[in-house]
């Protein structure tokens, strides 16, 4: 039992490394969020908005998948959307990052954790579908309320935001896209 | 349904605000914990402690309540727990930003996370002990990983460290106060 828990608060120390990676969106006060923060904030987002979603989702499994979404980044670091990333490069780190850090805990909740993560990035189940384009959609709202934020910081124009959002925040919540687009318009026709 | 997400977001965007909500307790590298940041390692605490609950626990029903139990600091601040405050006042304070702050939100929804939050903090059902329990468990554990942390900026001593936590911690959750304990006391013998 000991040995059982002390692999278990291994691996809960190990994820308090997650709140010291910073990813490219702004919070209200500028200061860049990180990865810890905004797995709280999206888990939030799927439990109020879960009604939104494209298809019937199991919120419980969407906020642990939202809970866990970003452990990887401990050891692969945050890769921007608006970034220019080797996806390659950065797919083979989160798997093995997803190994070592899962392969903490106990062998059947890592397994189940791993299988929970690989579901999201898969990115085809119902709940995996809703959990990716919240992950998506969060970040626009925060620039939009932070005065720009990443689309400032990475000079983005209206045209490359919709290229590189429209279809991920579609996928999984047509609904989210259509009342969130013609506010980033609107922010967009201003500047 | 357009005015029924405007008041889902504007709910989602002013918790935001959690983010810049500064805890006593410190992570790994020194930092000052924020309340967003610590929701969600409880949350994942949560997840994978749930077995060493001390009665049955509806998992993602904890999950739920621990992502909003802080949600009120955003208007009343976070109170120590080794720090001297004025209990009734807290509490009159947090009542009230509960009522301002889920309030935001559609009516069926916000009387839903009132009903949760009251529920977390009435503190007498299964799944509100743990996630009380859970509150309570974590801290120790950053001090120890961080040094000492908010004992070191208190002054505490383990007699007071025992006082305070050890009948929260029990109550919700005695495995992971018996498993803590010696590892707290081993701290404080180094001092």
């Amino acid at each position: 039992m000991s040995a059982r828990l002390d692999a278990q608060m291994a691996f809960l120390m190990e994820a308090d490394k997650l709140k010291a990676v910073t990813r490219a969106t702004r919070n209200h006060d500028q200061r860049f969020e990180n990865s810890a923060e905004h797995s709280w904030h999206l888990a939030l987002f799927a439990l109020v908005l879960a009604e939104h979603a494209d298809e019937t989702v199991d919120v419980a499994r969407v906020i642990k998948m939202l809970l866990i979404h970003d452990i990887v980044e401990i050891d692969a670091g945050d890769a921007p959307i608006f970034g220019n990333v080797d996806e390659t490069a950065t797919k083979a780190a989160e798997a093995a990052a997803a190994e070592r850090l899962f392969g903490l805990l106990p062998a059947e909740q890592a397994d189940a954790l791993l299988t929970l993560w690989n579901e999201f990035e898969a990115n085809q189940t119902a709940d995996a579908k809703f959990a990716k384009s919240l992950d998506r959609f969060q970040p626009p709202n925060l620039n939009l309320a932070s005065g720009g934020g990443s689309w400032t910081d990475y000079n983005v124009d209206y045209a490359t935001f919709e290229t590189r959002l429209s279809p991920k925040i579609s996928r999984g919540a047509p609904k989210l896209w259509t009342w969130l687009q013609p506010k980033v318009l609107a922010f967009f026709a201003t500047r």
